[in-house]
């Protein structure tokens, strides 16, 4: 048959459950443990905080969990993605590889982040609560919740990290025309951030301090709680809906990935990708190669520590068992404020662990040169998170040119560049860094490990 | 049967021929003019300044064109686009009416404009150009060419209107990162530039001066042409893909609208829209009632003359019959840079003034207050300019719900408004402008209208 450019399922093809990677693991991740007690985290210890459902669906080991009516029609507005065929990409590379991506960036928040908040915002309404608090890096995942939250009704207030709120002034515009309040992170309304400001009054903030702001100010507000949205189960979970949409459109098409690349940051987006055909590889039905692709300046997979480590910076979560540079890690100024953050989603670390899953870590500039060559071959500027993916996809194309071997390549491009213009015109100025950390720019993590393997 | 909230055509069903609007008409525009001779235009007169073929369209009366295989492919990577049933802003306006609305925003240039662009690039490449030149004023026009000529391999230099280019420092930035020259325009690269810098040195710009320096440019420059995203009768005619879609997406669903609606600067994404309707209304087939949405600081259908005027201010252009302002008419900064220009399309003006079509003009904050209840119910922030196109239809579903009556009303959603933020910025801060134009703002463009009727 022939393979159109894009491929659409109908509203009625789309996925109405969820699918629990963690639970299609034969070796499934470690337990959260509680910091104080170091036993396994209970509801009862993560309510105060977290949306009843979420915490519930952060705990549960069911293969699959429905997704409601409510999210459903919210899906219906922004879903299904297509699946693109990237035909301008395969011939500019001269390959004999056939590359498919599934585009998440076509609603409003540019990118794959509204799958997790529209069910976020629906739970914490469906609760009775009436506010909510996170923390964005590069501004994604505060849009996608702004939007969700103006939807339903919540009053929402964004911790957002001060270098991204600097590079992206029209983010927190979008932010707030959705009805949100977003404060750069560290700021002086939280004691975790007047920690930060005293120990660096110059603190370009991290990911890892604007989730400790979040959780203090949700804490300290009535009728309210922290939602996030990366690194945990129930994140991913959600963005299972891109993995099910896409090996449904494959199927249709007949085609299977010999690898599957995502960008990896919490680890969200790509969890989302993979779940489907990670079930089948732990299942031995298949063996597609799964890469997840990091930046070199924030690599907690390919050089990071397989240890018990906090979610953020106050050491105030309970412990996660992740691949984690460490919460004390200091990331550097990249452009890609969404692969900023020193841990990774327990599931996805366990897998890497135990070689389901590959990494490569790529430096900055390297992943603007395939952005841009992509944007003028197919069109779509991506974000800079996604085009660690897009690099890792022309890298594995570039092989099968050289070898002379056919292969399918699946990647996501999670979301689009068009809020990341200062970054293009960095790259394009020549005043864009490659900084990859050393050893000893590496130690001060590592040394903020708690001692629990 | 159920209505899905999209609905995607598939690459099969999308049409392979433009539809030409105004062979459908009974009445037909009158032909543009040559400013010496006052005799109709040739194509041996617009050939040293237009591409060939586009030039051939633009004089030409057959009522379809095929679309080139190599304009399709390109097609196929950025349509079809959804028709959307606005299920949500139905809910919160408690409307009865049925309300559906053609995307067009959903690629990188985040509007319709790549349509055309596509063609265009497509068509100077066959003729073996190396070079055009634009101008843009909202910046759709520029980033869509800059990916068209990114994809075909041509050097593009863009005059987009200062105020836009200040507005929107990131619009410019996308297209450099597609490869194209921007020049803010009025600008001292042009005599046409000169000319308006000596009159007023802190000249804002317009999209006619604008025009004036790219064509000056395109005439000094080897191997090189103009061409220009709106207006004129080639540009309409590429849009028709729009409407052919939405016709063809409507008829799946078992729906004709009674009302059609779009937003009207030169007319090509109004044009674009309605040109199915259109057809079946002057055929007597159907009466759907046709509205143009324009703004009131720019009313070239509401308050303007019907009359020969030139395209451009520098008076370089063929005469062409259509509502106009003048062409000395000044307009207001306002942001909605997509419709400051003077005149309107000679098609669509000719079936206004043939009452085939309805125009209204609204007040800037109105235009916001209906853009932001839209982007809160159903997510995608909408462009300034198809945001007028918005208010026009909450209008009529208004009035629905006081009649009691439902009716069917389709808008033309043109455009993404993720480079629009300094307006939402002034909307929410309260410095957003409401001016309109008083008679005798308006008489200084009219006393510049030629002689020619």
């Amino acid at each position: 048959m022939s393979i159109p450019y894009k491929t659409y399922l109908t509203e009625k093809q789309m996925p109405d459950a969820w699918m629990n990677l963690r639970a299609a693991l034969k070796n499934p991740p470690a337990p959260m443990l509680h910091p104080g007690t170091l036993q396994p985290v209970t509801f009862d210890d993560v309510a105060p905080v977290f949306v009843g459902e979420l915490a519930k669906q952060e705990l549960c080991d069911d293969p699959f969990i429905s997704i409601p009516g409510e999210v459903m029609d919210f899906y219906r507005m922004m879903r299904p993605s297509p699946l693109v065929r990237a035909y301008s990409l395969e011939k500019a590379l001269d390959t004999p590889a056939k590359i498919y991506y599934k585009f998440e960036g076509t609603n409003t928040s540019g990118s794959h982040k509204l799958n997790s908040a529209a069910p976020q915002a629906f739970f914490a309404k469906q609760q009775g609560l009436t506010h909510l608090t996170t923390e964005t890096g590069a501004g994604q995942w505060g849009t996608a919740l702004s939007m969700a939250c103006a939807f339903y009704g919540i009053d929402l207030r964004v911790f957002m990290v001060k270098v991204s709120s600097e590079q992206k002034p029209y983010r927190k515009a979008v932010m707030e025309t959705y009805g949100a309040s977003v404060t750069p992170s560290p700021s002086s309304t939280t004691d975790a951030g007047k920690a930060a400001l005293a120990e660096n009054p110059n603190s370009q903030g991290s990911l890892g301090n604007a989730i400790s702001e979040a959780l203090e100010a949700a804490m300290k507000t009535e009728n309210c709680r922290y939602v996030l949205g990366s690194v945990l189960q129930h994140v991913v979970l959600h963005q299972s809906i891109i993995g099910l949409e896409t090996k449904s459109a494959l199927d249709m098409l007949g085609e299977y990935p010999d690898v599957v690349i995502g960008c990896a940051g919490g680890g969200s987006n790509l969890g989302g990708l993979i779940c489907a055909y990670a079930a089948d590889k732990v299942a031995g039905t298949s063996n597609p190669r799964i890469i997840a692709v990091e930046p070199a300046s924030c690599p907690s997979l390919t050089r990071g520590r397989f240890n018990y480590d906090f979610g953020d910076v106050a050491r105030t979560t309970p412990l996660i068992k992740m691949y984690t540079l460490g919460s004390g890690f200091k990331p550097h100024a990249n452009h890609a404020g969404g692969l900023r953050y020193h841990g990774m989603n327990p599931t996805l670390s366990q897998m890497y662990h135990d070689g389901l899953m590959e990494a490569v870590a790529y430096p900055q500039r390297d992943v603007f040169d395939a952005a841009v060559l992509f944007a003028r071959t197919e069109g779509t500027l991506p974000a800079p998170e996604s085009s660690h993916a897009i690099k890792g996809a022309i890298d594995e194309a570039i092989k099968c040119r050289e070898s002379g071997v056919s292969k399918t390549i699946l990647f996501g491009l999670s979301g689009t560049g068009y809020f990341d213009m200062q970054a293009y015109q960095d790259y394009r100025s020549g005043s864009m860094s490659d900084y990859v950390p050393t050893d000893a720019d590496l130690a001060p993590g590592f040394a903020s490990l708690p001692s629990v393997e």
